[in-house]
């Protein structure tokens, strides 16, 4: 499959050479001949920047540089490729690339989550393109599909599980019965799970991914700062159990809704019922269900990590740069989805105390009359119903009785001052827990 | 969100005003500012072509012509919308498109399947460009995921659900116990299945769309004459319940799938584990599961028909060429995913004999000793093993005592061969019930 032989190749710039760098570098050395067939014309590696060496990937052939630094001037590249991660000098070198007329490709969540506007800003002064589709889930195409596919649809809502260590975990919690601790151990003994998880676990990097999702879905600005960010660490392993006789999994979720107060940015865990298609995405694996006013629900599912998964999302962005490289810059897709200019200035995240939803609460109770009433009517008395009810026999030792209730849905305000009520009964003891729940219908 | 003011409209002629092109219009009058900050520039229906208004949607304010040829003759039209559906009249008018140098976006199946390499060679012969994301499963972005997201793969396989109809029958036989029959019946009367249900039951549909699939997953020409088609109209209740017993759902799948023979293409009714997300994609839901070499599996989800979800391709399609709209053609992702040329001229499809998979048996046997025993040696002699058997006591009034067997991988024409055997044994009676497993991990 021979590309057109009129078109000179893609010259590509790579820096950093971690795990994503050799995905690339392999993906490309194996799959070169079809990628150049698709593209129009070859692809070739001119220069890599990297510290060091990594045995995972042959560079014996490339052109590799101590500098990285080198790669952003280097005259010879037309994209360069930033996967060294971080956000200091990750941000300088792209400034540089997008400086020196290059466009750039980047897998670096946290760099377009916290930079991207001003990142997407240099660059259309530049004409020049940022495409980070491996930012997001791996080598799942949602930023295309968001960008792209759904062009056409006013987006109602998305909800994506993006990170796997945290559902990996939850998983591991469900179905072999572990605590949060154990299940945390041994993703860390898979390698699915850094020493320090707290990026992870506390959903830091499932706000930089969720962030960058709402961005091309509600044409705002990157918002990073905005949005509400609750981790697993607190579930506990009765929480699991009882979402399960409720009909419900609970998941680690980014959720983005546009209502008419602004829009929601929020990642927390949240019960989910059984039956949704998303409920049973499991380990590692990611997936984001997007409701359109005009297509209704779409889900895009598959590996958020790994060496070449991530690599093909790299790759996919390269391509595209590549068969637009010659044409004028509003020829292109534009990085923020809109144009410069054409997106919206600012879009209102209302605090998480004006989010609209239903709630578990699980509460601890001495097993004697009349706590039910008195809950009952703290709930009424903020407007808030009760849907659903679950009371288990104390375990044996115990004396305290587990309540678990689903709600109606209301504001979070009303539901924190019903929580704080009920905390404060005498016959309550422990800390009230609460989940919140959403239907994704 | 005004659309950059130098860059004049793109101009859309639509023909056919049906239920795709009645939603079309719709979604563009709804989102149309969105769409233009998107796209970069507005995009205007200067022309519909339809022999009759449709209800649904208000043209009063538009130009509309009884004659849909003088669409494709307008000099005002950049690309020509083809909703009119089958391939006679579609063929010509596309082909007329063409010839006056308009791009042309199609929801047609059943015309990009059969005459899609005809029609891509003319395009690209004048330069424009022939888009379809709508012809295969609905809004879904599935095509642009083939043809750019995993742009960077080696596709190994792809399967998908990508009949609506078929799927929300197989689905109302799980759920509610009801025959084919009845469950066609019930799709008949909420207008999920046409009165002749031919097309959708038997494979023809998915067929088409799986061709469409395959010729872009894996660079070879559309060959519908070579999809071996089987449909789900001989799926009994008990099948559905014996498939449950051992862990398996039965699925109406198109599959695709690179060996070193050639590119299988079959429709058929297939057994998967339920424990797979797409076993778990129920109704009138589509699915399309692609597992590359880099990215690993990936799913896409959705709504497979229906007039907005199919707009929304529709939209995507046009705004995907307005954008490059006066670049030149080798800037355009090509229609058929690499340029012309630089697809392979033939692949070949192997047939139905030589596709080695797994199968579930189900043999209707006099209840007698010795039959299990013949059944084995039968399947020994081909080299069959037996994964899995279960027989349950005959119905009251029944001799006969059902026995189902799952089998090890084989060839289809050694398994041809076995079930023949089976079925002249005395002690056999009624047809030995068929059908293929997929493990699809």
């Amino acid at each position: 499959m021979p590309a057109d032989s009129r078109r000179r190749p893609v010259r590509v710039g790579i820096c950093g050479l971690g795990t994503v760098g050799s995905g690339t570098v392999n993906v490309m050395a194996r799959n070169g001949e079809g990628i150049a067939a698709r593209c129009g014309r070859p692809v070739e590696i001119v220069q890599i920047g990297a510290r060091r060496d990594n045995p995972d990937c042959d560079t014996s052939a490339l052109n590799v540089t101590r500098e990285i630094f080198d790669v952003a001037s280097n005259p010879e590249v037309d994209v360069l490729v930033e996967l060294i991660g971080g956000t200091t000098v990750a941000r300088e070198l792209v400034l540089a690339a997008i400086a020196n007329g290059k466009h750039v490709v980047t897998a670096n969540k946290a760099l377009i989550a916290e930079f991207g506007n001003e990142l997407f800003a240099a660059a259309a002064e530049r004409g020049v393109s940022i495409a980070y589709e491996a930012s997001v889930a791996g080598g799942i195409p949602i930023i295309k599909s968001l960008r792209e596919g759904l062009v056409s649809n006013r987006i109602q809502w998305l909800a994506g599980i993006i990170n796997g260590t945290g559902n990996y975990i939850l998983t591991e919690m469900r179905d072999q019965g572990r605590s949060f601790n154990e299940a945390l151990a041994q993703a860390q003994a898979l390698g699915y799970a850094e020493a320090d998880p707290t990026f992870d676990v506390e959903g830091v990097d499932a706000a930089h991914k969720l962030v960058i999702m709402a961005s091309l879905a509600f044409a705002m600005p990157l918002q990073f700062d905005k949005v509400y960010t609750e981790g697993i660490s607190g579930i506990a392993i009765e929480d699991i159990r009882y979402a399960d006789e409720l009909g419900y999994r609970i998941k680690h979720l980014g959720i983005a809704r546009a209502t008419e107060h602004g829009i929601e940015l929020r990642v927390h865990p949240t019960l989910i019922p059984r039956r949704r298609l998303i409920a049973n995405v499991d380990g590692v694996m990611n997936a984001v269900l997007v409701q359109g006013d005009a297509v209704g629900p779409t889900m895009y599912y598959g590996p958020g990590a790994g060496a070449e998964a991530t690599a093909s999302a790299v790759i996919a962005d390269i391509v595209d740069l590549a068969r637009t490289l010659e044409a004028a810059p509003h020829q292109r897709v534009p990085s923020a989805g809109v144009a410069q200019g054409g997106c919206r200035t600012e879009a209102r995240v209302p605090p998480m105390e004006e989010v609209v939803t239903s709630y578990y609460v699980r509460i601890s109770a001495q097993d004697k009359p009349g706590v039910m009433s008195q809950v009952a009517q703290i709930c009424s008395d903020q407007g808030i119903s009760i849907e659903a009810l679950i009371q288990h026999e104390p375990q044996p030792g115990e004396t305290l009785v587990p309540v678990v209730i689903l709600t109606s849905r209301a504001r979070e305000v009303r539901l924190n001052q019903a929580v704080a009520k009920i905390q404060a009964l005498d016959s309550v003891q422990g800390e009230v827990v609460r989940i919140r729940v959403e239907t994704l219908g």
